[in-house]
């Protein structure tokens, strides 16, 4: 393909630093969709902004031309508040299949798009697939509707909405530049405004585990997120919350599933619990649903105590084809045959829990993805028995490998992922920051 | 075409500031080769080696990666010493046309592979094909035939010498990567080993006009050639020199080519004469031909005294089918029909001349090249009257502006070139560095 000349002038200019105009942003994002803009000179200029970084101006335009390549769902006389939820990724997340349906059933709209894993972190898509029968690709049409008589749907990202983003996103992906602030604020926050929703709650995870290691970073990345968001025309809010070791007791995608619709029926890990607790105070507060904190917290103990969350996830699972049955009876979902303990090596207190080795094991044990072509066993999964802040002794149970097989070396690689020590370890704050203008 | 994964791994390792194995180095090289590697993985390892650097070992291992991609001319039995030149470049840089004869004229061999202009610089090729007949396109036994039988030829660069190197010079093209230290030892060097010479003089240009502003810019870049030269086991040697304003008085191809030869016929304007005979000198001596410079020097004096090196000239233009009556007629050459004076607009002395701007104005007369795929119009042309130094009175011509009609805007922007003061200006020192080990 022929090299653009427009274009090679702002990889020029942003190479040695300079500020892109919002007509040269334009430019480029057209050519991408248009194709007539080799991906070589866009595979450039994305290194260059790596490096360089970007304004928020120049971020805000390149989310608004990200997002002007599509459509944005429109929302108006669904009569309710519409309301979404993005978390930064991080193991064992699956806040967002317990707490799409439980905003629902206190009254607000969540229509939900999500995405798969890659690498160590898992997916919402991938989780939800374990469900027999449940569709995560709903036609545009079908998603709408599903959420106006449902209130709720959890799908994957339409071809029409910010398809500029999905283009550069697999450049970026092949390119070492997935992780720059500016290019993750303007692909999140495009493909969010495109769903439609008029407030976003982000979750910007922060620790070991995460993108962002510091709590300073974390806030950074948050405020951009919020501050572009605005930019948009759309309220936002950011939790930063702690990534240190992975979020409840199960990794794998048909156990985090289970696990998920446990915090609808009361039983599941509190650390899991009150994170998505959290986030679903922020949402109904946004929605106008309740007017603080309190009261939003009250309004979402009472849908978990008269059953209306865990009502809803079952018509949710049931309109995307899901078997609703799974609620109840999650054995219903593809299981391992073979359960191989994780012993303690040593007496002592849990004093840290590698998130990312047990991605990257679950990975290993085929049940998450190294390339997007690859196949996911949702069955596999790894079950915390001891967490950060744990007394374990030796020879105890510390985990269970979820497999087809006896695991010795899968149960060694988890052993190592605990740091145990002789000194109590204090449960951190799960909340960092709670960012609100 | 699908990511390569080990590629991805040393984008984000050079992206990281970090250092590239030569395995690394290899790899990437032999995949561009093999079209194996998709080129925006190459585009965006280009703009991160761009803006981090290549350490000496990096530049040495991509400089042997890049030769290793063709073959290398061997020029044993040949039973003289070979010797070439490299310039970086400059608006009015003939000097090759010149020097390669009257080098072969004293008994070195010069096997030349050059290039053709883009941009505000010309190309050796384009000048040359001003002579009608002339070929640049010889084929490899062509062209190594005519060097053992003529002592000299220049021609373009065949594909089957460092052919990686012109896969990725066409991409940084594209995607702004020219102008990287690494990039451009390694490609210079790569391309000028595989035509196999023993030993390469280097004219890096320094000045306004040039890649490198400052003398320590451009010593640092022709340190760094002589020592990947060196690594490569050829010998090597670098004049830094001034390039403030055009070499000579003619830009445009048939004028320059013109000029070149009037410096083997004694008449040419002195500085092209001093900086040739200078670059000649080096060659001299690095082939073995003398001892030192002055030897050199008196070698060559003697070789324009007894018209050795224009009949030199004349056997190496007929041998490449061109007419060699220019040498006595350059009238043979393609002309331009008009001559527009460029007025100085007040009396004064030039104080400064901006190549740059005279060859983007030959560019836009159709002289040079915007694009590769342009044709060139040899015949239009900008002679210089008064150069950096020299007194002008107000009305009086300071230049001549050759083309296919009258031309006063274009004469307009000729004028812009010169910037005329008060005070005398003394005549810079052509050569600033003379490096020899």
């Amino acid at each position: 393909m022929t090299p653009v000349h427009s274009i090679q002038s702002s990889i020029v200019r942003k190479r040695d630093g300079g500020t892109l105009e919002r007509a040269e942003i334009d430019a480029w994002v057209h050519g991408v969709v248009e194709r007539n803009v080799p991906e070589y000179q866009s595979a450039a200029l994305l290194m260059a902004i790596y490096l360089r970084g970007m304004s928020r101006e120049e971020t805000v335009a390149l989310t608004e031309a990200l997002l002007s390549s599509g459509r944005v769902i429109d929302w108006k006389g669904v009569g309710r508040p519409t309301v979404d939820k993005h978390s930064t990724g991080g193991v064992g997340d699956k806040v967002s299949i317990a707490l799409a349906p439980w905003i629902a059933s206190c009254g607000a709209i969540v229509p939900m798009l999500a995405g798969r894993g890659l690498g160590h972190t898992g997916g919402t898509l991938d989780k939800l697939e374990a469900i027999p029968g449940f569709r995560t690709r709903l036609s545009a049409a079908e998603f709408e509707a599903q959420v106006r008589r449902v209130g709720v749907a959890i799908a994957g990202q339409s071809d029409d909405l910010a398809p500029a983003d999905g283009a550069l996103y697999a450049l970026r992906d092949a390119t070492g530049t997935v992780e720059s602030i500016p290019l993750i604020v303007s692909s999140i926050v495009s493909k969010k405004v495109a769903s439609g929703a008029s407030g976003i709650v982000y979750d910007v995870k922060c620790g070991a585990g995460a993108f962002m290691h510091t709590r300073e970073s974390a806030t950074t990345l948050a405020r951009r997120l919020m501050d572009v968001t605005h930019a948009m025309g759309r309220k936002a809010r950011a939790l930063v919350t702690r990534m240190d070791q992975p979020i409840g007791a199960a990794i794998g995608n048909a156990s985090e599933t289970a696990e998920a619709i446990d915090v609808l029926r009361r039983r599941a890990p509190a650390d899991l619990t009150a994170l998505t607790r959290a986030l679903g105070a922020a949402m109904l507060v946004m929605a106008g649903v309740a007017r603080e904190r309190h009261e939003a917290e009250a309004r979402l103990d009472r849908a978990l105590e008269m059953g209306e969350a865990l009502r809803c996830a079952e018509r949710f699972i049931q309109a995307q084809g899901g078997d609703p049955r799974v609620i109840t009876d999650p054995s219903r979902m593809a299981r391992a045959e073979t359960e191989t303990k994780v012993m303690a090596p040593r007496t002592g207190i849990v004093g840290a829990l590698d998130g990312g080795a047990l991605g990257r094991l679950l990975v290993a044990m085929g049940g998450g993805r190294r390339t997007k072509e690859d196949a996911v066993d949702a069955s596999v999964g790894i079950r915390l028995l001891r967490k950060v802040g744990d007394p374990v002794a030796a020879g105890e149970a510390m985990a269970v490998i979820e497999a087809h097989r006896d695991a010795p070396d899968w149960a060694a690689v988890a052993a190592s992922a605990y740091s145990i020590g002789d000194a109590p370890v204090e449960a951190p704050d799960l909340v960092l920051e709670d960012l609100t203008a």
